[in-house]
């Protein structure tokens, strides 16, 4: 495929223009080899930039129902009230990138599409080169180097996708329905652990009581688990994208959950794990690729006697082992 | 710590003495390194008789509350009236292999314990050298060895242990509880998607009605979904513990479930792919030792630059993947 030279990308998104970082989000996101060099000159074009824009990461997750995209529609449009300029990267499990799910996400929030200061764009989870969490950290690259300094990441929450959204977001929040019963908190414990604030949805007059409840059954199974890392209190708050002031509520805290960890430094403490992370599992691909270019016809070649049953699992672990031993040896 | 020869286990394991195979399964779970050359010994010594047994494999799987033990328990002794000899190993995540769960598990299915003819042994979900499959995978070995030829593999519906369980037994069987809202089917498909069977547990005369309607419910949410790979269609059965015509429809359905995937090839289809993962794992694995130690101080010394803000992500990558191919270059 035929690509601009990389400063051509670099200069276009810090300038703002959404068109060059769409076309930059592709080429990143693309499983051509071709694209792999440019990619990588784009995100360390673009990086430095990136970086002193001191971005909040939200990630947002809820199962299917629970009024994920119409409550990010509402809270989003309240960050634009306030001056943000905000980039929603909407994960979908079920889409890969060929056939994506733009126009959906795009008729699901209309107004918030719409608005000059928000940029929406829907990301694949599978089958993205180095992972989704891989995938989802270089886009949020290239949309803070391009001026947005809210970045709202929306999961499903019923997949492996919540740890990776988890991992490069600095703040979780999860919706949550009123009604569910205890099953579901049993369910859901390994979610909660992640979050930072609950958000009941969809409180209205007729559901007002049925969330109260949900709320005291939230907040008493917070008190089972260990304190979140940052420090700061997990909140319940009762949440409905049709009203504008539990709207602004919702925003509130959010912003002051972000004031409370500048404070206290755990916005610079997790940022620099997730680097940590980051390095780790890249370099770990990195080990994966070289030991397979140097030993992939041994592998290979153990794959089809373990088939065979001509040795088991054990063994042929154990064979590479002494090969790799030997191979030292004889190199001495 | 002081071991017997290799050849004291494995005899001992196939004589079906339980006391060695105790023993022996702490050495496979052992994290000592001087441990792990007797593992393998052990484990080499007693492949070829545990293949030969064609043992079933049976993964359950359920939230706190389900009932899991209980039936576990009923079913257990409807196995062992069969003829069976029955080994259950039962996964605590909350539990590491120091504090172990044995006590608890024992009291819990007092009436199946006492069976000569079955064996139960809980086994730690972390801090296991090669994670929780592979350990697992090892104990069912030994197991098999030494004459059991049905394993129960019991874990908790919270976490990360069922997709490693799911991936070390032929069959997995979810229970359920009637009355589970249409969100915990939201959350829960992932797992459903991993059931070949579901059982409603629980189901007494006054609960029958709804049981009857989450059987419905379940149903049509198996419809949604694709069929299994087996080819064998997901049953959803009523089950209670405590009526022994429900535990034998029960045992039943397990029974010929077996049958159709031997009759189609199932059976072997699966457990080959799951040597092939098993393979593939535990060679990653090698594959990241091999790189450490060839490369542990690169990685840190660029780790150390990329917590400095020195470099970015991308370029500490960059750097070690240039520091590869100039290794080979050298040595050309």
């Amino acid at each position: 495929m035929k690509r601009a030279p990389a400063n051509w990308y670099i200069d276009g998104i810090i300038s703002g223009d959404r068109q060059v970082l769409s076309r930059a989000i592709t080429i990143v996101e693309s499983t051509l080899a071709s694209d792999r060099d440019l990619a990588l000159m784009i995100l360390n074009g673009v990086e430095t930039v990136a970086q002193r824009k001191n971005s909040h990461r939200i990630g947002f997750t809820g199962v299917p129902g629970v009024g994920k995209s119409t409550l990010i529609e509402a809270l989003g449009l309240e960050f634009v009230r306030h001056g943000h300029k905000l980039a929603v990267l909407a994960i979908d499990p079920s889409s890969s990138l060929s056939k994506g799910s733009l126009l959906g996400d795009k008729t699901r929030m209309e107004e918030l599409s719409r608005s000059p200061e928000v940029y929406i764009r829907p990301t694949a989870s599978s089958g993205v080169l180095g992972g989704l969490a891989h995938n989802t950290r270089q886009v949020i690259t290239l949309c803070e180097a391009a001026g947005f300094d809210t970045i709202f990441i929306e999961t499903v929450g019923v997949g492996q996708s919540e740890t990776a959204v988890r991992s490069v977001c600095d703040m979780f929040i999860l919706l949550m329905l009123s009604g569910a019963g205890d099953e579901l908190q049993g369910m859901k414990r390994g979610i909660m652990e992640m979050a930072d604030l609950l958000a009941i949805t969809k409180v209205e007059a007729n559901t007002l009581q049925a969330a109260k409840l949900a709320k005291a059954g939230y907040e008493n199974a917070l008190h089972l688990l260990l304190p979140p890392e940052s420090g700061i209190p997990v909140d319940v708050l009762l949440t409905s994208a049709f009203d504008i002031e539990k709207v602004r509520l919702l925003y509130q805290a959010i912003s002051q959950w972000f004031m409370a960890v500048r404070q206290n430094n755990w916005y610079h403490i997790q940022r620099t794990r997730q680097l940590h992370q980051a390095f780790d599992e890249l370099i770990r691909q990195l080990a994966w690729e070289e030991f397979t270019l140097l030993h992939g016809k041994d592998i290979q070649d153990l794959d089809r006697e373990l088939i065979a049953r001509n040795i088991n699992v054990h063994q042929a672990v154990a064979a590479l082992r002494n090969q790799l031993k030997s191979g030292y040896e004889s190199a001495l």
